[in-house]
């Protein structure tokens, strides 16, 4: 089948894009001697994963919910990490059965109160539990801030049957997004020396933590050359989108323009052209989500996604060169939770499709 | 299983809430002699559809796309509008394949040139579809303008074998969320004379409508006082969300206030509480759509819901009430596309769960 005959709207990858950006990712992380642990909450796929670790260096995955986890676990992914806090009873009696399946299961931790509950269900399950002490370092979520409280979690993991302290979890989400390389910079900069404090404090207890984990598609460069991180979690750098592409590089460069190419496209058609300067496509809120920006059309200057409503996409086409059927690629604005609006990846090379992939883990946000 | 015992981000639906919304817009459509056709698009489930139905006075649905109807006839619905147009072959192919499940099947036109490729369909198949004559009475989407484009539309469609005209789609969707009562009764004002000229030069044809059909949750008291319109289109009345929550009614009160119950909630947990003031729950973009903003917490005061990232949301507690796993109901920006990011509704009563619903239609956005 051809990319023309697919209907729409409907998620499409590039698999020579796709391809490309995962080994230049694998690529990088081996040559600075990182471990890549691959974000499944961008993708939740089994079989982007499996690329990944096939094609790139992954390790394993990262993943934010147990359903998410219980997907890839009982795909065979051998390493997962939930890099969120787990506290509801149901869910950790679900996490602590995870390591079953002969996964290396790690939780994050920011708070003391939740280590007896995890070790409980360890213990129940005659299962072994990994846990990261999570650190805010600038995301302002979830995470403990200061040095004597990472250390304070760890003692208390360790000493808990079941449990193992053995990381640190420490993503800084609020700075991927600013566009310039200098301001992302001196954010990161500021990140390395607080964990860096927190991982002198624990060596100095005899708790030197075996991973120290974070990174993402605007920071990985800073955590590689840092001396206190070896482990990266990047995840939007497979597929791009709108909001990760204007963000600049070191030259001045769009990310998109160079360091990483548009894999992951809305093929969306013409369905109405009743004005002659406006098409309406049927690419709308059903088909992604608008939170960071609306979605651009790619490689096109002439017409422009101008407004969004459930259905419909509006696009400005003031020449009127758009035709009713015309099929178009967009770009989303972001892509974690457009994918998760997908039951389907469909895979295309030259134009002609390869494979379809589930969205294994789509709706799994529990 | 008590609410609290639902693991969340999860839909829920109050039925009592639920159950008096649909019995409120049963009575009104009833009272004031218009059919009122639901919004399959909004709640994309079959058994929300028996309900407007069974305790309502809904006469069918109508939805967006081939692939809800699809649903929706193989569920036995008898009466099915696509509010919308249907342009790509395959699409029109299974579209012409809807009647043979016992459905009255309808479809939207704005473009002469759609006309001969539904006919077509229609004649292989050995099935009649109905058509409306899409006017775009001030949303900016799909639609013709003049009085002229649709009487020539309507002729070229009775002309057509395996067609026939029977009505006209003109639903006002800028206006639908203006908050005051008189800026949405000047909008509806103009688009009631607007779609009253076309029936005029419609009758003179001797092509007079038998179905006028439009009105959302923030106009139908307009187009059911009009003598134009004779059938009703509203959705989110049903669930209510906090976008259309802050419209005016007539007398200046927010419309969940009195006319509408919130009946839709997305239940979620606090799950860290690290910063005194600050509380992070389950909920996030994975769980909702903030196309038309943020959540509210529902019953509370004292906290509120201030960001939102993948997973997380971040909730301000400026006294540090909130515990961890303490559950609260969201009442979501946007209620449809909210909708279609979960698989259930979760229907509770009393605070017990009573009943678990599919999202039926959840993904056909095709």
């Amino acid at each position: 089948m051809r990319e023309e005959e697919i209907q729409t709207p409907c998620l499409i990858l590039d698999l020579d894009a796709l391809e490309h950006n995962i080994r230049k990712m694998g690529n990088f992380a081996k040559a600075n001697g990182m471990r890549h642990r691959a974000h499944g909450k961008m993708h939740k796929s089994v079989d982007v994963l499996r690329l990944q670790q096939e094609l790139g260096s992954a390790i394993g995955v990262c993943c934010q919910k147990v359903s998410e986890a219980e997907v890839f676990a009982r795909a065979g992914v051998k390493d997962i990490l939930i890099s969120n806090q787990v506290r509801d009873p149901a869910k950790i009696d679900r996490l602590a059965r995870l390591p079953r399946y002969g996964a290396r299961t790690i939780v994050c931790v920011d708070d003391i109160a939740n280590v007896a509950d995890l070790s409980a269900a360890a213990q129940k399950h005659g299962t072994a539990l990994e846990c990261f002490v999570e650190i805010d370092c600038g995301a302002g979520r979830c995470g403990v801030k200061t040095a004597a409280e990472v250390v304070a979690i760890a003692k208390t993991i360790n000493a808990a049957p079941g449990l193992k302290f053995t990381g640190i979890q420490a993503y800084q989400g609020a700075m991927q997004h600013l566009d310039k390389y200098e301001d992302r910079k001196a954010k990161l900069d500021a990140a390395i020396a607080q964990v860096g404090k927190a991982v002198e404090a624990l060596k100095k207890e005899g708790l030197e933590p075996e991973l120290v984990s974070g990174g993402g598609t605007g920071s990985y460069y800073f955590e590689s050359g840092s001396g206190v991180y070896n482990e990266l979690q990047c995840g939007s750098y497979a597929f791009m989108d709108a909001d990760y592409g204007r963000i600049l590089d070191k030259n001045g460069k769009r990310i998109d323009k160079g360091e990483w190419e548009n894999a992951l496209f809305i093929l969306t058609s013409v369905m109405s052209h009743a004005k002659r300067d406006k098409a309406i496509c049927d690419a709308g809120l059903k088909a992604q989500s608008v939170d960071s920006g609306l979605p651009f059309i790619y490689g096109r200057d002439d017409v422009k996604y101008v407004k969004c409503s459930d259905e419909h996409g509006v696009i400005e086409d003031p020449l009127g060169v758009l035709k009713v059927n015309e099929k178009l690629r967009l770009v989303p604005g972001h892509c974690d939770p457009t994918c998760n609006v997908h039951d389907w990846y469909v895979g295309v090379r030259n134009g002609v499709v390869e494979t379809v992939w589930p969205v294994s883990a789509r709706g799994k946000a529990y």
